[in-house]
This record gives structure tokens, sequence and C-alpha cells, in this order.
């Protein structure tokens, strides 16, 4: 029960659930909500920067045809979405934060099986900006295990639709855990590498060339940012299957996420890649994006002005 | 807000959340928990009839074995569950419910990437019982679509835990309602059809032999009661790879499932299987699977006596 005149706390994040804007400890979904019952749902997420979006617009755009593909109607236009987004993170007051939005299946009527008679949700939340590597980890490079767990494959479930079936990600992560690093690629089975819990994987090939798997894995925002830094620089850059001999055998090892951008790897199931020191192409790409989120045509500041919740 | 001498009302189901027993349409889930964000979660669902569990004991140890598998830790011993479940029925004073046991991993501090810093959580809730098909469908026969959506393999992700990973399933499913089928079957990527969303399936294949897929699939209850069935009554039974060709092409088909027991099949993909009709030995499985439930060795009565919230 609210207290009178007083303001709720909304400092360690704010979220949008059912039309209202609650502190993020207190936002919750239905427990029969089909996003959770039957993980019916997709979501992005998008970060803010020193107070603005980066690519908040290929977010957006990835998040509809997510949306479309699932045949979930989030009950917002891109700009509704974006107004949500928005007071989530001017209520939060942060200015470095983790945004996302989330289409569900919702519910139908009580004992209908029927998907398309299902009211959809739309959810959202902002909290603090969340990195995959902590600083230690980013200053010495990341240890990657290859797990022999198959990420779920395209012929199952569209990996280009932004999706919460993590078991098999979740499952490698222990594993890799477990054994001492920090976290974990899969493979498609056939002994490629394709990605890991919230992030791509690229690596500098022996000949210098960066490659990046091209198949069976989400298209990341960074990824596709990763691969505009390459052009801008000239770095000669190849999309194909990246087998796991050949990421160990690199001369440099990244990975891409919206959780801390390009991030590097120095170590795979125990061993050195190449010397087992940060790489300098991974330098240049680091800082790069870094740098890019001042460029004007891919941030978007936030407005912090009064909230009205 | 509750208002005074108002006792809430559990008539819709009663739910089991962070300790607490509420009304099914108060019940959420923080929209935090992993069990959401990553769908890093188990269940188990048992159904009461007529007052009373339906092997209860076989649902326990699988949803206990499901959980070690994942790592996840209720936090309640199997009698501590039994307890809840019950006390969530008595609320409810549904004589016939689905009763659904739900552990998620939870969340660890804020920023924590790692599964094994997070406390897990456990819900439960019961709500009126749930058929698969409707009255008009158990009469005439499902119709079945296979679909060429390929079920998460098991390599991915342990068919033997129930989890919520259903994105291949609603794909399917969809796509089979839009084609005028009631609801689909999975397949293998090799051409063998594996589980349907909730459901195994069996034929009565050509030479009178009972078949159902060995792999690939959830190892259902209802799916062991008519092993057992077949056994009892001295019906052939293989558990084998199962070609959708060949289920096509059988004397009967039918689906076990919590929702409603032995489902009987007569349209695949729009065609009748043999002459159509609802066959004789499905009959005689479904009738007995009703005369089990009188069976005290499987069975446990509720005790609805004053309930105590």
């Amino acid at each position: 029960m609210p207290r009178m005149n007083t303001l709720p706390d909304f400092s360690d994040g704010a979220a949008f659930v059912q039309g209202r804007y609650l502190p993020i400890a207190e936002a919750s979904i239905p427990i029969t909500d089909w996003g959770f019952l039957r993980s019916d749902a997709t979501y992005d997420v998008v970060t803010v920067w020193e107070g603005a979006f980066f690519r908040l617009d290929a977010h957006l755009e990835r998040f509809f045809a997510s949306c479309e593909r699932l045949r979930l109607d989030p009950g917002l236009s891109p700009e509704g979405v974006t107004a949500v987004l928005e007071q989530c993170v001017r209520l939060s007051g942060l200015r470095h934060s983790y945004v996302e939005m989330i289409a569900t299946r919702g519910q139908p009527r009580w004992g209908s099986r029927d998907p398309r008679e299902a009211v959809n949700r739309f959810y959202a939340f902002a909290v603090p900006y969340v990195w995959i590597a902590n600083a230690g980890q980013r200053e010495r490079g990341l240890h990657l295990a290859v797990s022999g767990v198959q990420r779920i494959p395209a012929g199952s479930v569209d990996p280009r639709v932004k999706n919460y079936h993590w078991n098999d990600l979740t499952m490698g992560l222990l594993g890799a855990l477990d054994a001492g690093s920090d976290t974990v690629v899969l493979t498609d089975g056939a002994g490629h590498v394709v990605e890991g819990p919230g992030f791509n994987v690229f690596c500098v090939a022996a000949d210098g060339t960066l490659v990046t798997p091209a198949h069976g894995m989400l298209e990341g925002i960074t990824r596709r940012t990763v691969i505009e830094m390459a052009h801008s620089l000239g770095l000669p850059l190849a999309e194909r299957a990246l087998p796991a001999a050949e990421l160990r055998g690199a001369r440099e090892v990244f990975l891409s996420t919206s959780g801390g951008g390009v991030l590097p790897v120095t170590r795979i199931d125990g061993q050195p890649v190449a010397d087992g020191a940060v790489g300098p192409v991974t330098r240049r790409l680091v800082d790069l994006y870094w740098a890019w989120h001042a460029d004007a045509r891919l941030s978007r500041a936030v407005d912090y002005g009064p909230a009205a919740p």
C-alpha cells in the first residue's frame, strides 16, 4: 500500500507494466502469461550511454520484425515504444542504462489453446547498464569455453527473432563456469561456433580477415556495428561458418554485445589465444565502438526533463 | 487493497507465490526472474480428477529430477510441495483441476551473470482442469497436422526436463490452425514424429503393434500410463522411431496428455486415418484411462477440509 506523500523510488530502475510505471522491484508479469508459461515472447535491448540511446532505430526495427515473425502485436507504434522507453529512463534518472522492450503472447480466455485468441502484452524496463564482462575481464580479456551443447538450431527456433530460449546457453554457461572459464560459446552440431549468452563472436583469422558466423545466431546490432566499423577501417571481413578449431588458432578473438560493446577474449578452453594478450585489432575496435557513441547519426539524447508518471 | 471482511475469491484458481496464496488473477512473477527473462525454469503438471490427485508421486519424482538436471532448488521437499499443491486445490475448491508446480532460477544480485549465484524460486497454482481437446473433438477425433518445424533437439535442450521452450511448438501450432487442423505434431528433422504441444503421440501400426517415439520427446506420465495399460491389456507395444509416413498409414492414432488422457486422432493433414473413425484400441484405452483413476494405488484424495490460508 503506497504511503501518502512518498514518491516511488525508481533509482534501481523503472518498468512499464500493463500501462503503469513501477519501480523495477515491484514490476511483475501475470504467472499465466504465455510469455512465461510457453516462453512465447520476443524482446530487444537498447542501451543508454552518457544520457543517449545508441542505435535505437536499429533495435526498434528488429523488435518490430521479431514481433511480426511471431505474430505478436505490442499494441504500440515505434514512436509509442520510444516514448515508453524514454519515460522509463527518465524516471530512473540513469545516464547509463540497459533498456528492455518485451512483447508477450498474453493469454486467451481460459481453456483455449489457440495463440491467435490471446491478447498480447507489452512490457519495458530501464535498469543500470549491464556489462557482460567486469572491469578486470575487459582488461585481461575473457576466458571463453567452447561448449559441447548445441545451440538451438534455426530449423526449430528462428534465431533472428530475439528470444528467451536460453536453456542451451545456460547449461553451457554452467559447464564453462564450473571449468573456470568466464563465459561460453555454443556450436551448431557440426563443429562451428555460433553464439554465446548475449553475444556474437568474431576472430581475426590467420590471414588477417575478420570472421564472424553467418548463420544460426542472432543478427546482433553490435555485430552489425562491428561489421560497419571494419568497413570504415578498411579491414577485410567475412561472414561465414567459423570452425571451433579456427577460432582456437586465431590471431585475436572478441565478442560483440550490447552489454559492453567489443569484449576481448584471450583464452579458449584454458589455452591462450595467440600470445594471450589483447590484440591490436580488438583494441582499435573497442576504441572506435565508444567513439561512435558520440556520432549524432547513431545516438539520440534522452530528455531527462520533468518526469510525469 | 483488500476490502475489510472480504475473503479473497479463489474460485477461478489459487496460486502460491513467494510464500503467499493468492487468487490466480493476482498471481505474478517478478519481471526480472530469469525464469521469464531466460526461460530458466522447469515445471510439472498433475491433475485432480473427482477430488483426487492422479499419479502425484510420478509427477513429483519427475519434477525433482528436472530440478536436479537444471541445478534448481525448489526449496521444498516432495512432502512440502505436496502440501502447497493440496492447499492450492483446497482454496480453489476445484474437484477437477490442473495443478502446476514451477521452479525458476530467480536472479542473482544485479549485474551478475552467474546462474549459480541466483536464489531459486518455487511457484504453484491450481486452476480448472484443462482439456487439450474439447468435447466435440474428443467425440469425432482430433485433426492433426505434421509440421515442418523441427522439435528442439535433445542435443540443445534435454527433453526429459519439462520446460517452457515452446516457440517451435507454438509456430507449428499456428501453422496447423491456419491450415484448419486442431493441433500439431513436430518432427525430428529426419522425418520422424516426436511430440506436440503438451502431448505424446501413439499409433496402432499396420501389424497391430502400438508404437510411440522413444527419443526426442518428454517422457510423459500419461505416456507411461498408456504403456502400462497396454501391458495390462496384453497389447504389443514398441518404443522406437516413428516415421511420419507410418503415422499417416496407421490403423489408429491417438495422443496422450495430462490434458485429457487418451485423445483420438482421426485425420492427419486433412486425410482420414484408416476409415476416419475412432478405433477400437483407442476406445479401450480411453475407457481404461478413466477407470484407473479409481485405483487407490494411483490416486490420492485431496483433503478439502477447512482451508486455512
